[in-house]
């Protein structure tokens, strides 16, 4: 019997309480074979953009097939839905709150949202993860059919926003992320970038700094300087060398900066 | 040769001094084809009570046979026993200090002493979980015969108290844990509940706080409310939706709330 | 198919944000019968020693051809070469920038410099975790020749100090290493004690501290009380029983403490 089926995990959870244990738990139950493979139990609780971001930053590199639960969940019990997504590579299940917003921009999607009245065993309403998210991922990465449990979903949420032009040359952009080492990665990307036949002489205009041109990587700067750089999906990024970015702008997610083309 | 046996671990090492690495590379070189599964290496250092809660929130849902490795083991290479716990679906192998409290509670048990004498290679005073229980729980996972480790063990440690009858209708509760987002689980469970016929008009007095009636879920109530839900092992707890109960509160783990039924 | 192969992680690039995750798709689209291990991803940002700790903490206890990829890359994408390094039993990929020094001081090495010209894929300069070091890592697990990608190296960074020598009966040490527990451990071996012919009355003078004796174990002083004793590879160490000694004693990672034999 070799291995069968991949499900990654990201949660807000951290593991210290056993939450992501007893979703462990589970999927082993259900499904033996099956490889988990955490990506990370350190969101922020309730920190949906960060969910979103960690998600976009490693769900291509897995292998077909992979089955990613992504348990941000801060409504989990009320009217929001749950929900599976496919793309053409992967599966998504989770909450309906945004934490798939990437995965809309980028991939062409089918959603269905869960329903609950298909499940035959107690659901505690303050545990979807263990209860909902986990046992359908076992299924779905074993290969079982699970649209009994699956209705079509029109709409699902999205916070992604385009960056808003100010002139010709001018955009107003947003902190998509602060990453670990305090990189600020914007709402620009390199085919954003490539489209507007854009060069590298561009400007980004935080606060009161400036930070010019576009470096290959954090090292061309001497330590401590600013830099402008592409993070490696593809986001325009502001990172200081050695030392962290957010702290020394005083920048943090969903705050603005304006790019100068 | 399919996977044989699981193995999951928690312990309070923190991953970054390689101790949880060595436990992993021991496990690997003694029993290549087993599976070890993290639940957490998080405890806050000796906590024992953390630990103990981690665990009974994530055994159960772990197929048969599952080795639980917990090591939070502030008396090592002292006096204080090493054990191994058999129930009727897993195993448990740790140090004697009261971590199995709620697996001596709710399983029966057989439990056993773990023998040095018995060890033939050099054991390190500080690292029992690398030099004992590792090795053990690989040959256990392996489904080797580990009886000539263990000697018989009575009275094992538990910290586990029942609440405390004021009068006919009020109980003082202690608050066995707090979580990772801040929800207060304390000592009444739902059978607890059921047993007394209670209903769902009960009062939680903690410090000046008075919390009355038992919600479904955190959204039942607006952003940064205070509520009393079931936590999803059965406990009763105290939550803010969206908001840390801990700091709200002012209440930690060990502490007093009077239950009014 | 059995499983085959075994890659085992050290980065400082927390999980958070999905770098880790990108890094363990790849190695599983790559070779989908390897095994990930997780030593830790909790590495503090661009601190090689304690990364170089960590690995010397953890890898002498794997299994044969376990291949250990570093990841703590302050200057990824300059001139800093990245390294592959085979030893007697395991294989090591990482940056040239010290966090191999133990494997060097013990082990037996073939040391290579990755040549990044054999790469036919795009390499994001910020991320050769992802793009270098975790597809190397793939091929060399599931036994393909990686030679094409290499070059001869010589005089990989180390950043290893021996004691120095004050007189006959006093050497001056460095901490190597602080854990998490605060544990300070020394740069002086077991197997230095016993070269010496020296006894368990040693003292170690840190700052205004003096702390005589070996003991066996944390436990054998009273809480709160500092000690000397091995650690779990044969470092001396200083401790406090159930405290922490880098607070305790003020005392830090790259500090001096004087030996008293």
């Amino acid at each position: 019997m070799p291995r069968k089926g991949t499900i990654a995990l990201i949660t807000d959870f951290a593991t210290v309480d056993g939450y992501v244990g007893a979703m462990k738990g589970r999927i082993k139950s259900l499904a033996p074979r099956v490889e988990v493979i955490d990506i990370t139990h350190q969101i922020e609780p309730f920190n949906l953009r960060q969910a979103a971001f960690c998600l976009q930053n490693s769900y291509p590199y897995f292998p077909d097939k992979t089955v990613f639960v992504v348990v941000v969940d801060p409504g989990v019990g009320t009217s929001r839905r749950g929900m599976v997504i496919k793309s053409s590579q992967h599966y998504f299940i989770g909450p309906d709150n945004g934490v798939f917003s990437f995965v809309f921009q980028r991939e062409g999607c089918r959603s269905y949202a869960i329903s609950l009245d298909a499940f035959h065993e107690e659901i505690a309403d303050t545990f979807h993860g263990r209860d909902v998210f986990a046992p359908l991922a076992a299924k779905l990465a074993c290969g079982k059919d699970i649209l009994p449990f699956l209705e079509p979903l029109q709409d699902p949420v999205s916070f992604l926003n385009s960056p808003r032009q100010i002139d010709d040359n001018q955009l107003m952009l947003e902190v998509l992320h602060t990453d670990h080492f305090g990189n600020l990665i914007l709402n620009f990307s390199k085919s954003d970038w490539i489209l507007r036949g854009a060069n590298e002489d561009l400007t980004v205009v935080a606060g009161q700094h400036r930070i010019s041109g576009i470096q290959k990587t954090f090292g061309e700067v001497a330590a401590g300087e600013t830099l402008i750089t592409w993070d490696s999906t593809g986001f325009l990024q502001l990172a200081v060398n050695m030392g962290n970015a957010a702290k020394e702008l005083n920048i943090h997610s969903g705050e603005k900066v304006r790019l100068e083309l």
